[in-house]
């Protein structure tokens, strides 16, 4: 197979400038040079052709779920990803609702968290950081609760990698007649969310995940009926959706200072997701990226946390070595001298970290990874990439 | 008086790129090229150069209160100012505190709105549009009212331009043992605040003003021991002051993804305000943009709202021309075709409109301005720059 050349007519994606390394971190992401170049002026919050950037987002990101009786509505919010989770939970739960956290990972985690802060009731399903939560066991916890209003579940739980199964989940919460908000921070933009498939109130996402932007802000896409029904709900001006969504349909303006600048960046990379395809193309780089790099690590001996049908194609948790002599400090360093910055790993029982599949690069790059990784395991004095014996036990059992 | 010849030598102030109007509104404004420019590489937020950012960032902007007993810390916070004023409120006043707000416009009244979110106990001096707080009726309020813990005060209020006299305010409030909290948006790092010369507990600021970088975040200053005592204060996860410092503290990073472009061109607009001088260099110049702006509109006609001493070098406010054929949607078009964006007034009860001082600009550009407007008068067709007489009037009686 001369994949090389397959892959080199196909690829559009110049490397990041000299001396720039590969942010495997989703996110921020390695972004393309012309969302960065977009950032090169100064735009008046207040000035028209700023309202007309401000449109065009919505407008946008609105198409991605194709919501073709105009039953939604895209709110921008100044901050980052948890901010706009914060003004998600805020706004769309009422003070008397009660909200049933699908737990995998910390991102599930942090929105009890929030619901903690907040003061509004909550009960949790932590499923660990191997598992997803299913269908049934949501169906069960509504049925044992009539109190609870409002699902809560991760689309890609970034912490491991885990894609979510939200289509059984969303079906048991609407045959219960309750309300389902999605976290589609990481999985936004790769991952369909189609609102003619899958049925929810809202998602929040950001913009530094799959569309590529950089950091700044984030989004809700919810139902018009949701964010009218929610005046007066939140609990911060800051953060209050409502609000924010009043005043932009009014003015055409954020109620406070935007980022201008983020957001010049991410019209820019909004066009260019467009380019490639839109969702589906998106998703099909990234399930290459994710299918390169899996192979090519397991080749090596790496292995990774989760059983095959819940990697998703966002960010790929693998097991460390249980050589004596790996260290993943020294892992970083010796990766990031090679060009590639990796994440720590986010599990609370076995040591690992984590590579990610999104951002403004293909597989060509996800075989220069292994490559990488390889040598500093060399580097490192570590003869195998496999994991303790235990670890792989209790994924076995625990997945079974 | 030769005054293009010495300030030509004196200027380093490249113009906009061709076709981009400058930002005469206070803030997002024209920033210089080289900080747009750093924002041309994608940083790891885990990654350790960027941490050396952060770092870099809280040093300096401490720095600039010359806080010689390090009793001061800085915090960065995502998201907007608002966002920035409700985090100081909702960390530092305690769930028991009430607040004595002053206000003398929106700034002001928006800090009394985010209390009402929360729930805290506040009461308000509400001056109207045209004159500031004074020392005296604040000993007043809080001699009449010991449940008040804490004042807060608008440094510079933006939507007038006046500048508040804090000095004579923190000695009101430390003569009786409260606790004063300072929205420094649009005034810190272009007026002094200086903690040996000026007493308060913490100051709020953001990247998008005197210090020239562009929106996204804000900062808090705040006395680690107010910090140290506010754990569990906060009504919100991400608003966090406590908690962010505390991380921050602990790790060298923000808690939640920041925007790291956005720090990069702050870092890069630091070092061009300590290249200025810091805050005496930035506060001289704008002082001089402010002059020749007002020297050159009042020739023109044009009045403005406040009395000479309370004249911020922050923003003017001019009163509209009673003249019937002028227009501000048009005066603003017109104005934005010569180059020049400018900002509605804010004012609740009169006609105007106002025009910043900082920026990347110097007298300069105030010169080209006050011409712009002269040509834009006429092109309306409006013969004098005069203000109605009633408006002046009232102006008089209530600053008399
Ligand atoms: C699923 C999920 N939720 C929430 C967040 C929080 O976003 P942020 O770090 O921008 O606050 C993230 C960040 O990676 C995430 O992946
Ligand atoms: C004095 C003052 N406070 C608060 C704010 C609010 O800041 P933001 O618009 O970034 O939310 C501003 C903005 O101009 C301001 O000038």
């Amino acid at each position: 197979m001369s994949d090389g050349t397959i892959d080199d007519a196909a690829t559009a994606f110049a490397p990041p400038m000299l001396g720039e390394p590969y942010l495997l971190t989703p996110g921020p992401l390695t972004t393309a040079a012309a969302v960065k170049q977009a950032m090169l002026r100064d735009w008046g919050s207040w000035d028209g052709d700023f309202r007309a950037l401000t449109a065009e987002l919505r407008r946008r990101l609105l198409a991605l779920i194709d919501d073709r009786d105009g039953a939604f509505d895209c709110v921008p919010m100044q901050g980052s990803g948890t901010a706009c989770v914060e003004a998600m939970l805020g706004t769309l739960v009422p003070r008397e609702g009660k909200v049933l956290v699908l737990a995998n990972g910390a991102y599930g985690l942090r929105a009890a968290q929030i619901l903690r802060y907040l003061g509004r009731a909550h009960t949790l399903i932590d499923k660990g950081d191997y598992l997803p939560p299913r269908g049934e066991e949501v169906a069960a916890a509504l049925d044992a609760d009539p109190a609870i209003t409002h699902v809560l579940v991760i689309h890609c739980e970034t912490s491991s990698g885990i894609l979510n199964p939200v289509q059984e989940i969303s079906e048991a919460v609407y045959a219960r007649g309750r309300k389902l908000l999605v976290d589609s921070m990481s999985a936004f933009g790769a991952v369909p969310a189609d609102v003619n498939a899958l049925r929810y109130e809202a998602l929040v996402s950001s913009a530094n995940k799959c569309i590529e932007g950089v950091p700044g802000f984030g989004f809700v896409i919810a139902r018009k009926s949701e964010l009218e029904a929610a005046q007066r709900n939140c609990h911060s001006l800051s953060l209050d959706l409502h609000d924010q969504w009043k005043v932009m349909e009014k003015t055409g303006q954020w109620r406070f200072t935007p980022p201008t600048h983020v957001v010049a960046a991410f019209i820019e990379a909004l066009h260019l997701h467009e380019a490639e395809g839109g969702v589906a193309g998106r998703g099909a780089r990234y399930a290459n990226n994710r299918n390169v790099l899996v192979a090519g690590m397991r080749a090596a001996g790496f292995e990774t946390l989760l059983a095959e049908r819940w990697l998703s194609p966002i960010i790929v948790t693998f097991f460390c070595p249980a050589d004596p002599n790996f260290s993943f400090p020294r892992f970083y360093d010796l990766m990031k001298a090679k060009g590639f910055l990796i994440y720590p790993g986010k599990l609370t029982a076995v040591e690992s970290f984590r590579v990610g599949c999104i951002g403004h690069f293909d597989a060509h790059v996800m075989r220069a990874v292994v490559e990488a990784a390889c040598r500093s395991l060399e580097e490192m004095g570590v003869a195998s990439a496999a994991p303790a014996p235990h670890v792989l036990g209790e994924r076995a059992r625990l997945v079974a």
